[in-house]
């Protein structure tokens, strides 16, 4: 059973892609709807994050975790395989998406690449070292979008404020070649980014993450898929918005999806907790007190 | 000393409203801009931050804190006020800003008002029951406004994209008499907020705030506000970020912005860390654990 992780409802993007190239394999998705944007978030916090999704993960019978997130991916992804997947462990694996990036770069053939991304994906500067690790030559800009994600948040990716919003990101990266949707909201945005940048090539690299995926199993055969086709759906928001929002991004219907809390440090299945209204008080201590 | 509690800088305009009226008192500021925006969080994390928080300015010396966040306000502050400043103590104290506006609304005559705010202070419902506590015939009406805070944050309420978002949102409160500003980053949209709506007065909290705690400080004369008129900043996020976007809230410069961090869940003062660049690893356990 294959894990896909990711902040909130954009990951879907990279499943849909998945799913396209493995219609057997059963699929385990984790959205952190309910505490993302991770992009504005410290690298600390972050951490926390991704270790409490990917246990999660684990728990429900994952072998294989794809990081789906890009600000997860450009920060906690070695400390994720160090903590959960050492070498001498055979038996868990856990992929991000960085590396499938930086090679759609390099076969593009372009010279020179926009990277539009979260604040905190541009702060990591993993995509310039992944793609320089390729090839030093090409040249990279990045531009910190954090309106974007939000705007597609609201469904909002089809107005004036979406081509608004993409024209001030996209003027700092005319120059370029080709521009990386860094980001799993920003492919519901490809049309208004091209129109943006009608020179530049839209690079998403959903598709070849699905293609790199599908190579590692063939690799590693003993990891197993699973081949039912099944997909399950967990998510830490609100569960409405959640499947309302989600099949956009997936390209179809979505299961029923199954709440998620965190309790103790730990996101856990959550009986669907009714959204308190008022003021809430509690007696019990919070976390790491 | 007063303590004044946000979750990032737009609660610096409620503190620019309290300088004004208090310009001898003494004050630290603590925005938690590492962790906004705060509006679309469980009411769990909200807790968790706040508490957080409290203790901070509670440990810098503060005896009366301001929480100026409507979402916190709206969720927490009774929690607050119970774990933090039971009647039994008469030593702190914790006020919040939502009674306040609820007495601007019902002091400005309006017979429907339109609230405009985080996602969690709608679904809160607090507006509506302190309203209707004071006046259970004004009609309210909720209208959250996700994108907001992020595009005042972004520096962008000048922009298009500034006037269409609240074009949007205010579409649904057109029929109101008023329109509560129900978050602190909002009164940098007043003009915008007018102009889409030229038949409702807005309504900013932030003086009737400002007047409440003058007032209370007249009421409660062994509270002690200080008397240098000092100014001290501290903020969990980028400081470079909190200083630049800062003054435009405070409506002047800001002192040297201190940065704090998270620590085992507590709030501590960070010797400032540099920005880790590239995958970050640890080899501690995560709070909680």
């Amino acid at each position: 059973m294959i894990g896909v992780y990711d902040s909130g409802f954009g990951g879907l993007s990279v499943l849909r892609a998945l799913r396209a190239r493995l219609p057997t394999a059963d699929f385990v998705y984790l959205g952190d709807s309910g505490r993302a944007p991770y992009g504005g978030r410290s690298p600390e916090t972050i951490l926390d994050f991704a270790e409490q999704a990917i246990e999660r993960l684990f728990d429900e019978g994952c072998t294989v975790i794809v990081v789906a997130c890009n600000t997860v991916s450009c920060v906690a992804l070695r400390h994720l395989q160090q903590r959960y997947t050492p070498e001498s462990d055979g038996r868990l694996r856990i992929l991000g998406v960085t590396i499938p990036a930086a090679e759609l770069v390099v076969a593009s053939g372009a010279r020179s690449v926009g990277v539009l991304a979260t604040a905190r994906t541009v702060a990591s500067g993993t995509y310039i070292a992944e793609i320089h690790k390729l090839d030093p030559n090409i040249r990279v800009v990045q531009r910190a979008a954090p309106l974007l994600a939000p705007i597609v948040e609201e469904g909002w990716e089809g107005t004036t404020i979406a081509r608004e919003a993409v024209d001030r990101y996209i003027a700092d990266l005319q120059e370029c070649d080709a521009i990386l949707l860094g980001c799993t909201h920003y492919p519901l945005l490809t049309d208004i980014i091209a129109a943006a940048a009608p020179a530049a090539r839209i690079l998403d690299p959903s598709a070849t993450v699905a293609e790199r995926l599908q190579d590692w199993f063939r690799r590693h055969p003993r990891f197993d898929t699973g081949n039912t086709g099944q997909l399950r759906v967990l998510c830490s928001g609100d569960p409405t918005a959640f499947a309302a929002h989600g099949p956009r991004f997936l390209g179809g219907p979505l299961p029923v999806v199954e709440p998620i809390a965190e309790l103790h440090g730990r996101l856990v299945p959550a009986v669907q907790v009714a959204h308190a209204a008022g003021q809430i008080v509690r007696t019990s201590h919070r976390m790491g007190r």
